[in-house]
């Protein structure tokens, strides 16, 4: 499965705009500020196949839910122990799901004590949404 | 399977925004300006499962190439018959894929003569891209 940076830089690749000056001290920033792929220019199919996994890897409800609920708790963050119970799922469930949004790149996960701790990653969100965007008008 | 629209309109009333006043007198524009669901609050079973839908759709390799080749294309639309040597695919094949992407609500279509013309719909990845995005940071 991709990772979202590698499949929004294959983007950016793809148009030819992974260039541009960096905005940011944030490559994933720079790279989702960069493009907009999917409307500019025919997307490669190596990078169709790349943006396609991380599209797979959001595309679940179960996963969205967790997304959902790792953003909106408190803090941003979020242990297995408290995702179970909202959404119904046994906590094996919870951490498979959890590994998937972990390796496509969109969560990140921080061990403290006993447990270990999920975040969003904003600009990797950011990012696909950029690469979903229709061209912008005008 | 979903369609885009219901999906954001579905989100939007997950969070309680969808009785904002029209910014414009689009829909599904509004739907797409109202709320930013996965971000500000956990997102409702039936709520996911219709994005989940929606992001299945797109999560194909050989279908984010349609959506990309159409929007790259001339005038932003497409006939089957400009689509398929550029993916390498039959023409059912490609049928099939645009199907998929039509019935998300992704794409419309339109007759003219014995062509059928293929169009992105840009509040609908518009609002998708919103939906996926996280919360804004200030």
């Amino acid at each position: 499965m991709g990772n979202a940076w590698t499949a929004v830089n294959a983007c950016c690749d793809t148009v030819g705009m992974a260039t541009l000056p960096p905005v940011l001290d944030n490559p994933a920033l720079d790279a989702a500020a960069c493009c907009s792929p999917l409307a500019r220019a025919p997307l490669s199919a190596a990078a169709a196949e790349q943006l396609a996994g991380v599209l797979k890897a959001l595309a679940d409800p179960a996963r969205l839910r967790l997304l959902s609920l790792i953003q909106a708790h408190a803090g941003g963050e979020a242990c297995v122990c408290e995702l179970t119970e909202p959404l119904g799922l046994s906590q094996p469930t919870v951490s498979h799901h959890l590994r998937v949004l972990l390796e496509a790149g969109l969560v990140s996960r921080d061990k403290r004590g006993v447990w270990v701790y999920y975040r969003a990653i904003p600009t990797a969100l950011t990012a696909l949404a950029v690469v979903i965007s229709p061209a912008t008008t005008g």
